[in-house]
């Protein structure tokens, strides 16, 4: 489809500060230990963890995730599952409302692929949180011939999607246990909240085993919930993408430190117009313009000048502000940048590069990216 | 690259109704009337137009532009040039500071190529604002044995790249016009605030003069900025990029009115949690998670219910609050949103789908997405 290719020609083996600006690394060896001690820490506590693959959209890499013992993935859309289906993964939950004769169609073209991908015993569930979604989803799979897992997502306080009480997940979960070619299959949240999640999930599964009605699964997630995942007992599984590579948000957050942040996108000063401004050759295109979910004021943090702060977006451009930088840098100077959200970044670009003692080892192409239905 | 397409199959002669969401089209007589308007305005007032292909990045669109009379393009990345340059274009500006190695050789290529799409008349020209980056162009093209037209970009009030003062645009134009390699070509700002920018324009301007040097181009640029470009009588060229697809933003700003936004994405209501909220099918990779410039709340406007308030965005949902919409759309329905921001938009998809009367006529790679560097 491109004509020209990303201007980075052939880059195995070249160290990070040969490849041309802006570029998106990650650290195998940051990398590798993040995606072991969350599965060490999910292992201790007994939890089946399905980490998020929204964050790399690259098989390569969640074929690292399974190989150090998670089970299963999540997708958050039916693209994204195709693509990871066709990689043969055998297990994938999709927590989204499908709605429409296009996607139902797809999910159950899907669930035959991913069934065979497991020598039959594949699988592939999807959360709902209305009974116009599950009984889309329903009949569609009796149609077909089957019976759909569905999970009922609960808001347990996040105020995205989800129903809003106890009482409404059993209403849904009766309805889907009824409904021909649906099975209950379990409740999922997102993001766990330690303070509303317990009690919301103990009153939905007392409620739901007084009518006979078994969670088999009851799914956690986010990675900044990940290492109090354990204090709420209702959780048998969880589902963390961000993890994997790490970002501002996860440092500002506390619950990973700079080591652990694998993604870093090396960029160049293209002009220091002011005594303490500096701008860098990638903004909103580069780095996506989400803000920080926590309380530092910046567009990611800027390795070699942690003082400085990224305060402005444009598309191509990063304004940074260096008032309390002592040192500043110059004109073609580069400097690293640990980026707000590692999930949107890498939406934005075709491939990532993975380098292990700063030179490229491999470079995965971002497969899923822009697969928005 | 991708193993599975986007979800989408064929789409030409299909209505927009029967497309699967979230799908962004374009309204192809929204956008021709976009395209004869603002080529119309700069031609009654004499100022060369020089559309910004960041917008769409799509080479047969900018054909369009030229084809109304646009006298040469703007890219914001040398791998947009590079696009644009393989698809024939002969007039390339790059208003951007251009610095290292790997991007003076590809620049270099890319003047070759340019040149020879204008049959030995095509014409590259960049824009810098430090000696450092000058040095670097006109070094280059002096081992290339070329001379390069530098335009010097001047930061008239709006705080980003660009000289600060007058007398420091003298001073750099100075140097270019010395530097074997480089020649001075003129002025550029962006975006052009008529406030600050005429006493800047005027004040460099007479300066050169007084030195003895000409300002062939003086340019400005942005779509708010666009139909107050006659007022500022220094301006020869105008750049924008924004008018032709129009957004939320050139709403807001009252430079556009709701026919002329030729961009909008087609969404479904996938969860209705309570009677306030509603849930799009999508979000930051869809819609991207760029803010409003102006006063207005919301992520976007949704124009079946123009009081609705898109007031959060995750990667694939938008949460709508509905308190001020007498009607509520139920699970299942589509709305239409106009985005906040339409460049950054065009760069999340790999195509977009131009629309007649509601009917798909044409659908575009993408090109030039993706490219940073």
């Amino acid at each position: 489809m491109k004509v020209i290719g990303d201007g980075m020609g052939d880059v195995i083996g070249r160290r990070i500060e040969d490849l041309d600006t802006p570029v998106v690394t990650i650290d195998l060896k940051a990398m590798e230990a993040n995606i072991a001690k969350m599965q060490a820490y999910c292992d201790r506590h007994a939890i089946r963890f399905r980490p998020h693959i929204k964050t790399h959209k690259i098989p390569e890499i969640a074929r690292l995730q399974r190989e150090a013992g998670a089970r299963g993935i999540t997708c958050q859309k039916l693209g994204e599952a195709e693509v990871f289906a066709a990689a043969g993964f055998d297990d994938i939950f999709i927590p989204y409302n499908l709605i429409g004769a296009a996607k139902l169609k797809r999910l159950m073209a899907l669930h035959g692929q991913v069934r065979a991908n497991g020598n039959d015993a594949g699988k592939i569930s999807v959360a709902v949180d209305s009974v116009t979604v599950a009984q889309g989803i329903a009949g569609a799979a009796q149609s077909a011939g089957l019976e759909f897992p569905l999970l009922i997502e609960c808001d347990t306080g996040a105020g995205r999607t989800g129903v809003q009480t106890p009482a409404a997940a059993l209403e849904l979960a009766q309805w889907i246990d009824r409904a021909p070619g649906a099975r209950f299959a379990g409740l999922m949240t997102f993001p766990t909240l330690p303070a509303s999640t317990p009690a919301f999930l103990a009153e939905a599964l007392s409620l739901l085993a007084a009518s006979g009605l078994e969670a088999e699964t009851v799914s956690g997630g986010g990675t900044p919930q990940t290492w109090t995942a354990h204090t709420i007992p209702q959780l048998n599984e969880h589902r963390a993408g961000t993890y994997v590579f790490n970002d501002a948000n996860t440092l500002a957050a506390g619950t990973a430190n700079e080591d652990e942040c694998a993604m870093r996108v090396s960029m160049t000063v293209v002009s220091r117009p002011t005594g303490s401004r500096a701008i860098l050759d990638g903004g909103s295109k580069t780095l996506s313009a989400d803000r920080l979910l926590w309380k530092h004021p910046s567009y990611g943090v800027i390795v070699e000048y942690p003082n400085a702060i990224v305060y402005a977006y444009s598309e191509e451009h990063a304004n940074v502000d260096l008032s309390s930088s002592a040192q500043k840098p110059a004109v073609g100077e580069r400097v690293t940048v640990i980026p707000n959200h590692c999930c949107t970044v890498s939406n934005l670009h075709d491939r990532l590069l993975g380098v292990r003692d700063g030179k490229v080892e491999v470079t995965w192409n971002v497969q899923a990216r822009g697969l928005v239905r």
